[in-house]
């Protein structure tokens, strides 16, 4: 059975908990046996490019001292990506190029919901970096803290984001834009009538693939 | 534990056990059982746009009578694909739209290995549709028959035109423009030091994550 | 002199004595004859994908038993077009397609009014292919039934959705998403101030071109 | 009877007279009168930026003096092209620009044979500037002079970028860089086994359409 | 010390006056000597496309008989500035080109705001003819006239569009897109709270950069 | 006057040298006052991600402690920029940014001589990021370590790369994938007979057009 390691970069394990929640969807009989850990050394929140930077090392650490199949990590900054893919033997993947990934799959446009406006060119580089603009429908902010995503109206506050994306600019599945809002995804969907991505269950369903046909590495 | 059909649109059962056979590494305890099956009515091989029309009904009726959690259809040129898609209740994939998006994950920039020279604008059609022409190294054709495909000398004839799309187009993923191959597939990557797609077993992976996830339809 | 077939693939014969009217512009004195022929196996409309599949094979058998200079198959949805080529031995011309390379010639951004919200998608992954999603401005839903196109309020309904595209998403050439509306096109260019494509209007105008200057196929 | 205006915007009435003849496959009974004219004051032949600048405003003054139901300026640079659509009532066009559109309806990829390698540059621009950059193949020069194109040897030097542009960069259609070539299209067209667009013809064809439906202008 | 003439290539001196106001910013001790000459048989506007190509040829001449180390040509149409690169043996740059790649290290989409409407297709092709798509969020007219733009209240009139770009089409970069604005680039940049470009500033700029490394041309 | 700090964020006193000795050539009286500084804490030469990220925050720390009016980081993986920006006060530029930018105005597609084939993908990222993949001719490599980058035989290597990137891949110019190379800049330039780019010289040139107009940040 293998071996799945999700990596939350910041120390609240409440968080830790809700992402860890947010899996069990994907926990069967036989399947991978996926973990999820808290970075002790982290920041509580991540937020500004220094809490980033801050957590590459730490987080390469981690994937060191961790022997696991694949490892995921679930902030959608992706904070260390591009190290912990240098360095481990063993696939890595961040849950924001995972899910832009998996929105190809399942729409035509997809939206993306941002915590905050100042977000938006960093996600913006990361899809041209990828390629993929030309299946962006738009890309919309909450505008909360990172804290409030973990709050009781984020539901709502979410939906009537989504809702605009939808209606406004044509998306057609929605992406979550933060890690930990997977126990709130079919809610979400419900509310839309569209396909919603926690970026983090798509990344532990991507890596299960990777890892079942032998990839030893994803880029 | 969910039920996936893997429909061989063509009448050979000799590539349908050589798909099954490729798609063992993805059957664990406790998994997906997956199931291969013929259309019998399927032409003996699928080379003519005439070929694909034709089975495009018979498609559609082979998911109509056989109940699962989730279908591929598995010939490269995806036939009937959209009114699979438009009639059935449980998600469908093709196995080249989930190549070319299995391949953004792998590599920076993908190779494919088309079977024929005419079917290659075919191809990139589909990738610029998709809107992925910006991460397309190049596609290059072994120009055999489909059935030469499961000939002895097939995995030196691929692994040729993939030296030549990894040297001279600078592609750092390869896929198999063909079903069938997935028994190939780490002979050739042991040949080209990169990874190697078969699109059977990454659409396999891919509805597997889908239904694992509960979205009840793909796009 | 030339002949040219306009299949109207639906079985309404009243859109097709609309299409017919809808072309004596381009009937002149010596230039080509054109005819158009209802599909007698139709469907009634074309409006969904299986509608689409299963005029496929008796668009090709049309063409087979109706010798002609060239052919037009005129619905929005170019049904069987490429199979249609792939048999033929004088070019074939859908009228989606050619409306899509008529626009880059008559404005610099297009806006097409669709009939239903669920063809844009369709229309989009056609843009793409074909390369053209930079000089697309926007394509915007009627949302009513294809019937309802050759109703009385058509062209109010028409000038409203081409105001929006040509006002809020800078279109400044209007395609109008279906066939048999070539009656109506003047009369919405002069409420809009912009030119006006009715689809098979210009796919007839591009085949005499083509069959002018003696190619066999277009592509 | 539609009139159309070739304006062969050189000094050179040995180019008239070719580009006239040249269009003979479009001259029908009752079709378009179609004229071609030298400009007097024109260059001996137009191969700097200055030779085009030089033409612009005599373009515009034969436009103005010479009624016509359409014109084509008749210079691969489409010198005043842009000003002569600003003044004149009646559609110009160019027949770089009118290749371009008329390529994509007639392969996948185009290839350009140009005359000289700096000219290079300007076609990418201008291919860039109408969106298309995703549908050229190659773009490769003769490299000789405007002279030159109308010797004995064109015909062999022309096939053999033009097999370069089909076999290396995958081009299934060629345009002839050039005004007067189209006499020689058919020959080209039998060595290379694919469509060849001289540009004045799919000029004079696409007006022959845009006067024919009514449309005053082009863009 | 280099010199460098910026040319206004309208007849207006109230205009050349505000255009060297602009770039006093730029005036440094053993920096570059800036001078700014009135084209004296310039139309007093540039606003049609006839002003511009009436205006191509003098451009050249000025540039010959004005020895300097660089040549600014100080108007947002461009005029003249390919004949002149080809003539020239020092560089030239435009403003409105040298707008656009200036936008691009000072945010993430840009916005332009325009004179008048009918300038945006030009603008829209110069930009694709740059490759540079990706990163316009808008244009948008300010639809006055030429002379108005020195009126007292353009500055507002400025902010009122800039503020739709930022809000609307998601700006983070203003363009203003005329020359003789520069005076009043920071009363609009204050306004709007973010970077806005004067194109002449901007395109002296870069001519200083160029010249400094020794380039002989920009292309 | 204006100070600019340049920072190596290796620890060879070598190549800081080097690039200071490049920088001569924007040294005028009275112009900007440039200092180039060393990371001690650097590694001997910045070959992988882990190398990159170790200098991040020793970076950050140099430009807290240095004050000047602009700050350019000078290593062509830009290492620390996104940071640096957040917490500077004053304008911070990148030099492999830079170099992409410069290219647009020097030429019409552009070459990069990478040290390592392995930084090729990420320079695809960044130009992608970017939204400039349209001008990219190719990236190829010398394959050679950072150290040798200051060995004797450089220049024939780069000039034999250039070579292929302007005549096979049709670059009309050239830019140096690495920091300290500015010193051979014109040599290379004789050789290849087109513009070439030295990172660190443009990165500095436009840090002073920044600094002199007056704008506090890039982005």
């Amino acid at each position: 059975m293998s071996r799945i390691l999700v990596i939350n970069p910041n120390s609240s394990v409440d968080m830790t908990r809700d992402i860890d929640a947010g899996l069990d969807v994907l926990r069967r009989n036989g399947g991978s046996e996926i973990t999820c850990m808290t970075l002790a050394e982290g920041p509580r929140e991540i937020e500004t490019q220094e809490d980033v930077e801050r957590v590459v090392l730490p987080v390469q650490n981690t994937i060191r001292q961790n022997e696991a199949d694949g490892y995921v990590i679930s902030c959608f900054s992706d904070p260390g990506l591009v190290l912990a893919r240098e360095t481990a033997s063993r696939p890595v993947v961040g849950i924001a190029e995972s899910s832009f990934l998996a929105a190809l799959g399942l729409g035509h446009l997809f939206g993306v919901v941002a915590i905050h406006n100042r977000s938006i060119p960093r996600h913006m580089r990361n899809i041209r970096a990828l390629g993929l603009e030309h299946r962006l429908a738009g890309d919309r902010a909450l505008d909360i803290g990172v804290a409030e995503v973990r709050d009781a109206g984020v539901v709502d506050r979410v939906a009537k984001v989504g809702r605009t994306l939808r209606d406004e600019d044509h998306a057609d599945v929605i992406i979550l834009g933060c890690a930990g809002m997977g126990i709130y995804r079919t809610a979400i969907e419900d509310m839309l009538g569209i396909p919603v991505i926690d970026p983090t269950q798509v990344a532990v369903a991507r890596l299960m693939g990777v890892i079942a046909l032998g990839y030893a590495r994803v880029a």
